[in-house]
């Protein structure tokens, strides 16, 4: 008998490092196995399909909207985003962990399809902290610093619908918690099932 | 404002070790209040009342049950034993964590009165290993130990109801299990409150 693997979906504002901290986990986490989102933009230089994303025509991806095949999608900007359900399926049904970086409103859609999926909210330390990692990045006009900023603080307000928040204020300790979270989930009851028959032999 | 303590609960099946974990975790985090038990049961030497148990008449403790002032209680050959619910209540307002080594059907009372309450259920590594344990103890006869092996066999259904389950094959190990579970149950939104109030600003 196999245990199903354990759904972890990590997500945050812009500016709080979800993507820094999702790629030390894989880092060294190798078995954890992170969903690849489709998408229906094109490419940017150095980008690889199946790599950084499933990079779909308009008309395949409305199909796997039309056929229940994504776990979550989102419209941005006319570009078209999404979570594979078939991948992330298979992989917990074998037994194998896997990770989701995406957006709020999509990890929110994900608890939906997953009750069982732990949603963590990867969150900046403050305001003028975030402030400051918007404005390094130096990749956004100031306007747009202020509108993301604006955002994120609205979004804020959702990590309550999360189970837990991680504040990133260092990321050694950031990634110290998350990895907390990863053994005490598999602390379930669900995860026991074969050490339950044990004792009822 | 004071944002709430975290009420723990640990127990399990005699033999399994929640005695040593909690005694453990109370040596390394004073700050964690440990309730002491009320029973109507006759002090054994070297128990001293307020620290073991409180030691109460049997018309107290009655007095007590009618006017639900108790988390939990049951009555186990003729002696009453409880929870008071005015301590654990407290202490929980005022912040501080509280840690509750109780029986089985104990925690589960819990549960009912404290939703939040996290319940770990402390589980022995293998029927042969509880055996040898109860064994090891030289306290009570075969047919004693018998009875408890069965017993606490038939309770290893129960552990289906608890949050979390720690298999303590090594008490370290365990321990850094419980820990992990504490630190993670602080990462609920529920303990967020101050940090959300700063991104209202």
């Amino acid at each position: 008998m196999q245990e199903k693997g354990l759904l972890l979906v990590l997500s945050g504002p812009s500016g709080a490092g979800k993507g820094t901290i999702s790629l030390a986990l894989q880092k060294e986490n190798p078995s954890l196995r992170l969903s690849v989102s489709a998408t229906t933009r094109q490419p940017r230089k150095d980008e690889v399909d199946g790599l950084h994303y499933h990079f779909l025509k308009k008309e395949v991806f409305k199909n796997l909207i039309n056929n229940d095949q994504l776990l979550e999608w989102a419209e941005v900007y006319g570009n078209y985003y999404g979570t594979l359900r078939r991948f992330v399926q298979e992989s917990l049904e074998q037994g194998d962990d896997v990770m989701l970086e995406i957006d709020i409103q999509g990890a929110l859609q994900v608890r939906q399809n997953f009750p069982d999926a732990v949603l963590i909210f990867i969150a900046p330390p403050s305001k003028s902290e975030l402030r400051s990692r918007l404005i390094s990045r130096d990749t956004d006009s100031k306007e747009e610093i202020e509108k993301r900023l604006g955002c994120a603080i609205s979004e804020m307000e959702l990590a309550r619908q999360y189970d837990f928040i991680v504040i990133n204020d260092d990321i050694s300790k950031a990634l110290e918690k998350v990895r907390a979270v990863i053994t005490v989930e598999k602390l379930r009851p669900r995860y026991h099932e074969l050490f339950f028959m044990q004792f009822k032999q």
